[in-house]
């Protein structure tokens, strides 16, 4: 296999050249961070647990018309995806109050929030990731209005999807984070498409009965069964039904 | 002088029952406060040059066609305004950076933005009185999509003839705080006016040539001389001429 070239590597995932222009090759590795990188670890198995999970969640989004940056998984802890422009904002999808919406407004975690918010985020580690107004976001030119307007509407259609997706697996979507990319079409228009990874990483992820934490808390917080806890989301979610012999690196 | 109800005491106002059904009396008080009430102190003569302040800024907002609740000035302390139902929101306007927005984007002070910019803080002391989306304000019916667009739109015309003002008088209007209310009409509908108070307590002011603060920031930071700052702000905008002897308490 020849040396690929890394173009980026983040807390849990590395970006390298693909094998085509326009694609990239996203690997997951296991590194786990918090707080801003003051915590961190190795949880063995989560890249692969999450490469499976954001591959069956960014298809079944394509099959419905979200546009994503995925294209297809290529081993145990590597998927094809489009080169996209990424947009230097987190958008945040809240069902339930939990987390920093929670601290902000003085709400109990686990209380519904009046409807679903779509919060951004400004992308920036030393600045601890601050939240924004869209006034923000148009004044220092990080997208423009429609680019706003598009991210919010797909957004809720990930809600929507996802929402149906866990409550068929006993789970609730407490909230979620999503990241955009912008993509040039021949005639150099741009388009917004969904890119990143939509997993227990960046998922807020209860289960419906027990209340149980499946998720990035569950490392936040030190509960324990980290791994496990993903694992049982790829189970509910019908996939990787051979749990517990998934968490190799087992070469293409 | 008959005993008149108080309705509300705040950090540095307090609201009295008016002489009219829908009308408050807004007595202006010497009291200081800072970061969430950490910071007091009495500043002897700030309540009547920011009740003379704001009566001179009013009085010109309501004559351009910017609705606000002023009415007339009664006395060195107090002024007749219209009874308002509070929006629970800071609409904060800033021209250079200055203060939180200058942490939270990590930009220096003084730097000009490239746009003016809104912002929205919702009003509680106990949450220390958060930056809010219009999503959140829309989603906890804080107000309504129609009010935060009347809401921006009036705080760009005083923005507007705020810069104008204090440009005439040789002072850089950097940001400030501005606080609306509802009304009732005749048939029942609503309409958003400004209220509250504009005075170097809810504004940066800085001497256009020199630099220097000449706002409640002389307060924060200890950088003393805050009544004189006041003081010289009315001055140049030629109202109190008779600085130094207006600090007293005579009645009506």
């Amino acid at each position: 296999m020849s040396r690929r070239k890394k173009l980026y590597e983040g807390k849990a995932k590395i970006l390298y050249e693909g094998p085509e222009p326009g694609t990239l090759v996203q690997h997951f590795k296991d590194d786990a961070t918090a707080f801003n990188n003051k915590k961190q670890a190795v949880l063995e198995g989560k890249g692969v647990l999450n490469n499976r999970i954001s591959e069956h969640i960014m298809e079944n989004l394509n099959r419905i018309g979200v546009p994503t940056h995925f294209i297809r998984r290529l081993n145990m802890r590597e998927q094809l995806v489009r080169e996209v422009e990424i947009i230097p904002l987190e958008v945040v999808v809240r069902n339930v109050a939990a987390g920093s919406i929670a601290q902000r407004f003085g709400l109990n975690e686990g209380e519904p929030l009046p409807r679903a918010i779509v919060e951004f985020y400004y992308k920036d580690d030393a600045l601890g990731d601050p939240l924004v107004s869209e006034e923000h976001i148009a004044a220092f030119n990080w997208a423009s209005p429609q680019d706003v307007d598009d991210m919010i509407a797909l957004a809720l259609r990930v809600n929507d999807f996802l929402s149906g997706l866990f409550t068929g697996a006993g789970i609730r979507l407490v909230d979620f984070k999503l990241e955009f990319g912008r993509i040039y079409d021949q005639n150099d228009m741009t388009r917004i498409i969904l890119a990143d990874e939509i997993s227990p990483d960046s998922c807020r992820l209860w289960d419906m009965t027990s209340g149980e934490k499946m998720d990035k808390d569950r490392f936040r917080r030190d509960l324990g069964n980290v791994t496990e806890a993903y694992a049982e989301v790829a189970r509910r979610l019908g996939i990787m039904k051979e749990t517990g012999n998934g968490t190799g690196d087992e070469a293409i």
